[in-house]
C-alpha cells in the first residue's frame, strides 16, 4: 500500500558516470541541478550543504564511492574515497551508515568488479530511502488521522528545519505524513520555522507551496507563542541521528521546540528512518554536535531586488560567534519515533529493530 | 550611588521646536540621527520602530505630545495627539503610562501652559528613566557578582533582544547589570541571540562591542543547546509588560529560553523599571500582542557588498506568515523581576510598588 509519490525534481539521480542533484544552496530562489563527476565535486556539495537532509546526505555520499571508483577501483582509492566522505559532515549518522554498506559491499570483492557493485549498491540505497519514505508516511497518517477524527477542523502540524522531499529520495521524513494526508483529503495546515541560519524552513515552504499544501511561515522565535495559543495539534520533525535511548539530534532549534511542545502539551515525534537510528551510541553524550562558521550566522542569502540571489551582511566580520548545526533533543522530550517498521516510543527502538540492519 | 554612564550617542534628545533621534532601523549598518518635527514624524518613527525598546518608545512617546501641540495646544489637538500615540504600537504599555502621565500633567491646565508643561513633563521622564536604568543596573549587579563568587570564571549571561541602552534613556534595563559588572571589573560574557525577525540581537552585539564586553552572537535556534551544554550562568532580558502576577511579554522567542532555563536551572531575570508593570493587568491573558506584517519575517535587511543597507527576500511574496512581535513568559519561568526598587520574585510586584505610581 505504498503511496504513489514521485519527486518533482529529483534531489539525486545517476547520469552516466556522474550524478545530478538539485542544488539545495539556491532554492527556493532559483531552481538549479550540477552534476558531480569527481569524488572532491561529492565532498563539496555535501560539505557546503547543495544536498543536505540526513537520507539524501547518506545516499550522495554512497554514488560519491561509485565515482571514486572510476577513477581507480584499487583498494586505496575505495579507502581514502570512504574516509573523504566520511569527514564531510559528522552528526548525520545516514552518512556512516551508507558509508559502511559501501565498504561491506566493495571492500570483498575483486577490483574490477567494483564499479559496477558501487553503482548498484548506491541505487539500492536510493531505492530503499523512497521506499522507506512511503513506509514513514503511512505510519505516520494514523496519528494524523486520529488527530483529524478528534478536532472538528485542519490538522495542524509544526515541523522544523526541512525533512521533506528534498531531503531524501522520496517523499521525506517528517513531511510524508503531511503529504499521505492531504492525498487522502485530510485538512492539514503547517506551521513552518524560517529555521536560521541557514533558513532550510523556505525549502519546507516552497515544497509545501509545489504541493498546494497550507502552510504558514513564523521566525524560530514564534513557536513558544503558537504552541502557547493552542494552534499545534503535533510536531513532527526529521533526525540527524538518534541515539539507542532514543535522544535525537536534530537541526538547531528542535530542543526548544520540544520543549515548548512538552510544555502544552502537545505530541512531539520524531520521523527516521533505521539508517538515522545509532545503536552505537548509548545516548546523546556520543553524538558528535557539528559547529559550522561565522559567515552562516553573520550573513543571510536571498533574492535582490533585480533578482540576483545574493548575501547580505547582518553582523560585522570578526563578530564572534557560536554556530552549533544541531540539538539534541532528549528521549524525555518525545512521544515517539516515527519509523519505516512503526511507531514505537523512544526507549523502544530495538523493538522494532532487534538485529543489526544492513 | 550611581554609575556615571552617558549613552554614547543619545536614543532621543530634545532639539529646539523638535527632537533628535539614532535611527535604531539602520543599526549597525548605518550611525544616522533623524530629527523629527510633526506628531506624524514621531508616531511614524516609533510603528516603524526607528525608536524602539519599551521605555524609548515611552519616552518618545511624550516628546511627540509635546511636539504636537506646538501647532495647537487646545484640548482637541491634545486629545488627538494622545490617541495617535497611544495607537501606534499595542504591547509595550510604557507607551500608554508615559502618556498617562502626560495627559495628567497636561489635561487640568490652560492651553496657553501646556507647550511648556509637555516639555517639561517629557523631560523628566527622559531623567527618570535614565535614573531608573541606573537603579535596575545596580539591582542586578548584585545577582552577578554573587555568581562571580561562586564562579572561577568570567559570568556568562544570556539575553535577548535589545534592552540596553538603545532601548532607554540610560544605560538599558537588561543590560545595565552587565555594564555595572564590566565596569567594576567582573569578567563578564554575553550571550547575544539574533532576534529574528528583526535582528535586534546585532543592536546588543554593536553595544557590547563599543563597550569592550565579550559576547558571542548566536542563532534565535542555538539558546536550547547553548543551555544545555552548561554554558549560560544566568538570563537576563527586558520587558514590554509585566502583568500584575509577574506574567511578562516581552520580544517573541523570549519565552523559549525561559523554559530552556527553566529546564536546565538556570535563573530566569527580567529586568523592567516600574513603567513596564501593568497593575491594571491581573495576568498575560490581558496583554495585547503586536501582529506584525509579513514582510518582516519575509526579507533580511544588512549591508551589500557595496556597502549600501539593502533588504533581501527570503520567502516569495505571498507567502502566508504568522509574525507576533512578542510572547509570553509565565510568571512560573521568571526568578525574578530586577526594578529600580530592588529584585523581587514575580507574585511580589506590589511589595516592592505598593501605591499606584505616576
Amino acid at each position: 500500500m505504498r503511496s504513489m509519490f514521485t519527486q518533482p525534481i529529483p534531489t539525486l539521480r545517476r547520469d552516466g558516470d556522474g550524478i545530478v542533484i538539485l542544488d539545495q544552496t539556491l532554492l527556493p530562489h532559483r531552481v538549479e541541478t550540477r552534476r558531480l563527476e569527481t569524488l572532491e565535486d561529492v565532498a563539496h556539495a555535501i560539505r557546503g550543504m547543495q544536498v543536505r537532509g540526513a537520507p539524501l546526505i547518506g545516499a550522495t555520499a554512497a554514488y560519491g564511492v561509485a565515482i571514486a571508483l572510476l577513477q581507480d577501483s584499487r583498494h586505496p582509492r575505495l579507502t581514502h574515497a570512504l574516509e573523504v566522505l566520511a569527514a564531510t559532515r559528522p552528526t548525520a549518522v545516514n552518512l556512516n551508515w551508507a558509508l559502511g554498506r559501501m565498504a561491506a559491499r566493495l571492500l570483498p570483492i575483486a577490483a574490477s568488479a567494483r564499479i559496477e557493485a558501487a553503482w548498484d549498491e548506491a541505487e539500492q540505497i536510493r531505492a530503499g530511502d523512497a521506499a522507506t519514505c512511503a513506509d514513514i508516511g503511512r505510519h505516520g497518517l494514523a496519528l494524523i488521522e486520529e488527530i483529524a477524527r478528534r478536532r472538528n477542523g485542519r490538522v495542524r502540524v509544526m515541523t522544523h528545519c526541512n525533512a521533506g522531499w528534498l531531503a531524501t529520495l522520496g517523499e521525506g521524513t517528517a513531511l510524508a505524513p503531511v503529504y499521505a494526508a492531504h492525498a487522502r483529503g485530510i485538512p492539514v495546515h503547517v506551521w513552518v520555522s524560517e529555521t536560521r541560519p541557514r533558513n532550510q524552513g523556505l525549502l519546507t515552504a516552497w515544497e509545501l507551496r509545489e504541493a498546494g499544501v497550507p502552510h504558514t511561515l513564523i521566525a524560530d522565535n514564534a513557536a513558544g507563542i503558537v504552541m502557547a495559543r493552542g494552534e499545534v495539534d503535533i510536531v513532527i520533525t526529521g533526525a540527524d541521528r538518534v541515539a539507542a535511548n532514543g535522544d535525537t539530534a536534530n537541526k538547531v532549534g528542535t530542543y526548544l521546540k520540544a520543549l515548548a511542545a512538552r510544555e502544552h502539551g502537545v505530541p512531539f515525534y520524531i520521523a527516521a528512518p533505521r539508517s538515522t537510528i545509532d545503536f552505537g551510541c548509548p545516548d546523546a553524550a556520543g553524538i558528535p554536535i557539528e559547529d559550522r562558521g561565522d559567515e552562516e550566522v553573520c550573513t543571510a542569502q536571498g533574492l535582490a531586488e533585480d533578482d540576483g540571489v545574493r548575501t547580505l551582511r547582518l553582523a560585522p566580520k570578526g563578530t564572534s560567534t557560536a554556530n552549533p548545526a544541531f540539538d539534541v533533543t532528549p528521549a524525555r522530550c518525545i512521544t515517539g519515533i516515527i519509523t519505516e517498521r512503526g511507531i514505537c516510543g523512544p526507549a523502544r527502538l530495538r523493538d522494532l529493530f532487534p538485529t543489526p540492519a544492513r
